[in-house]
């Protein structure tokens, strides 16, 4: 059901240091060439909102379509149009959140998640209802920044290590990064918080090399 | 947390031929010469009851403090003795069941296992209430066939099409291996069920390259 | 929060007949003239794929931000774009699929749902879940007929009799319609039956009666 | 299994001022003189404890088994002896706390409610664990005050804006009045909360048009 | 909290056969002469509706306001009024059916019920709930024969066994006769199934004598 | 399934005093000379580790084996090794925490716990999933006190109130008193909370008795 080859990581929104960020990410996770980072040209700055969610999900299913691939990740962690990009293709689609989530759930029995803005909480937990493992969910904390400042190296680390803490607090035993744009600041929280950190680019690659792996 | 190095994958049965195949699934994932792959001599032969469980604990947890590594997976897809051993290191542990679990997970909502014997599924589902998910397994198909058998590239392939299509049959989006002497049949799997089927040696490895990934 | 005054009753599909079927329905139960049904032109002819559903939710918010009402009725069986169209407005957003499960649970403890085609029961499911009922469902039954079927007076009828008599086969104390092309055929569910069955414009208008009602 | 006709609004207390204020509320709601409201002359002068709640049940199944009626409300918001009533008729019977608590749910995904006294929140989870949602419940809080007190147009708003604004905060997205006794505060407790509040009466009648709708 | 003394035991129904039944088990639990067993006059013949459930609440909670003791049982395996009851003295209070169950729970992960008539299913499931649960009763079986037939010492073991049988093929692991009229029948049950099964007086009397014994 | 005679109650750790402790609990029960309590002399000095907890599994099922009784004990309140010595024996198994839990969950729908040590806490959160009753804990709070004070008197008493104080707080009904080390401090941990409080040792011996009742 699958096969080797290219692995198309496409980024749903139209930003291209977001893109450029998803890139490094796979690259520090070592993966080999086989990933190719695309972004949407025609996806809103960021997916912000319920109508930018919703707005994706035709793009993306056009953009699979025309582009053969060994599998397709959905690159932002609110795994927008999942179920529509999987009707369009027989090979492996896999969404970022979801892989975070999983990969959480293989460290500890409850994680918590550092978001990107408030209203994004309600799309992962749609997700994590999806899976059936909402009430794995310790906390969820927005930093509730720019995506600019997001990716800046320095600039949003006071304010991931708070949330980092928090969360720690809540009793969780693994932290889920719970936007693409925070790839870079994965060793701020874990020394933070004390915790195993999922970084969800690489959470997806891992589970897209696995999907493709040969047998 | 997490540095890079050799992965320490134990085996807890004394079984060579075992063994072998776990590091044949490793192999097969391409995973790059990070994987040493060993048994627990003093293990017994499967872990087929309780007392086989439980009996593998405390050699794992020595091996474990004797034993430098960037990361350890317990080799056996009941996952025995995880808390005790994460109790023992730093650095990541983890088993075969819940990895394959997690991986099931980012690819359907509902996912089956093919089990080694029917005294099997008391732990595996002991496992899936540790991860809060025992309501989303679809089914639980034991093969009810000697190790020996299992691990033949032919003898069994009847009756694993048969419980993939089983499977298949409940609903359930993807399928699970339930047990690391299944490593071989994964195509077999996937032919028979129409659907994704993780390997757990392969899961694993993919969780364990996840947790250790230079940051 | 809210006031007297129209009701905005929003069928996402461009069919005329099955607009002019919800009309119908709401005029069976009674409403008064406070309802205007509208449908939205550049929709897909029925909601039957995850690209559809999505697909609405843009041209949905639209018309919501351009027609002011008392509250808006998104009359399909799917909710689409709920969440997204509550942002748009302070006016009360009901949907049809919820106000029909809200209903059926007046009634009984458990319902089951008579569907369009198979692949509408992901997206119910996801709203069960939303409601947190999921578990209360007692069975689907899709009909997977056309919609120009759906709507003749007699064409679907041996098909509705024997959905509701397998629904009631499972224990299930009430029925949910989840179609609104399904609206004329109430009473021969109920017949084959014997149990109170929801019908969903009417439901979601006795929700919006509700929702409007002076203070 | 309908028809048209009369709906029998039973308060199964004897407060004459109680019974006043639900045949306002539904005249409120503007109910087309379908609704007839009477008390339980036999009922306690509230439902306070669980002496109280069973011994409605016999003179609830009396009256309902000699008077005809196109459908039935039992009108206190812990819905006695529902069950026992049901079995009595082939009528639609409504409870109003399941019809608030439903009204609720079309309106958000968690939802607080405003209770009479301490002692009736245990009556109100047995009404939810009925229905399944008693994990949607945000918040409980009781007003602890005198019937007499509710009933009154001023003297108990300055607690109901306390309690309003206080479910408001645990993240509820509607409100339920838990008590018959408050449908004249229902502004207040919106203006407070800033949340939609279902008003029980109300949401009761509208269940009952809907199962009464000719079809 | 609790003191030595006499544990009274009280049947709600009036059948003299069957109260006899109740003595008969508690002597053959070896129960030290601590157990009073009574019956109610007032009570219907069996408990055998809602109705039935909903009017021995008063007469328990009289009975018990004017009879002192150390601990009281409900000697119905529907637990009727025990809320009610509860709050009329500072002494434990147990239900029958919920100390089976318990007794089940410590015995199994799953268990099934033989019932009295199917109408007290919900009745059961409602404490169950109350429990928690409801998700672990594997199967409900009612015999359905009039309490005459039941208490016979030979009639109803035809249809016990067939029960029993019944529900050891659902994977349950323990078995809870739901009638105290069933009290005689045990070995037969235990015969037919291969499993614990759990006689309500008994189980009940062992709760009472751990809520009594001397600290 | 069952016959009379002796009840062998086998404390898995070799702490005399423990033992003690739990012969003492059960005299005071009442048991009629049927129990005899045994000390594991190869186990840990207590259960304080997952180590511990998985080491005295086999040599648990090597007593059972050599050891005729009518049933089993085991006397910890964590069931160390419960599935396993279950396969061993055709007898009655009964653990302490699953006895105890079973007992409050006769008294009310949400039970405290007081436990040994911090790390006892995932322990009994595994039982408490087998049992499939986790989200009626209300509260779990440790003692973090040595063995040698725990079984004092007179020393740990002002920590035991605080913890039934807390527990109480938390809206629990009952609670649990977690360790054996605790059976003498029942009444106090009572008069501090105000509530049922169930020891242990006497609530498995009480479902003992009930397990080997003459039928």
């Amino acid at each position: 059901m699958s096969t080797s080859g290219r692995i198309l990581v496409i980024n749903p929104n139209s930003s291209v240091s977001c893109t450029a960020g998803i890139a490094a990410a796979l690259e520090r996770f070592g993966a080999l060439g086989r990933f190719e980072v695309v972004r949407l040209a025609e996806g809103p700055p960021a997916i912000a909102s319920w109508r930018d969610w919703h707005s994706v999900t035709e793009p993306l299913c056009r953009l699979v379509e025309r582009e053969e691939a060994a599998a397709y990740v959905i690159a932002c962690v609110s795994d927008p149009g999942l179920e529509a990009v999987r009707a369009t293709t027989r090979r492996p689609v896999l969404g970022m959140f979801r892989s975070a989530v999983a990969a959480a759930m293989t460290r500890a029995e409850r994680f918590g998640v550092i978001g990107f803005v408030a209203a994004s909480e309600a799309r992962q937990r749609l997700a994590l209802r999806g899976m059936g493992v909402e009430d794995r969910l310790a906390g969820w904390v927005p930093l509730d920044l720019p995506m600019e400042v997001l990716t800046d190296p320095e600039a949003p680390r006071t304010r991931i290590r708070e949330a980092a803490r928090a969360l720690a607090a809540t009793g969780a035993g693994a932290i889920v990064l719970g936007c693409t744009g925070l790839a870079g600041h994965l060793a701020a929280a874990e020394d933070a918080a004390g915790l195993p950190v999922i970084e969800p680019c690489a959470a997806a690659g891992a589970m897209a090399l696995l999907a493709t792996a040969p047998q």
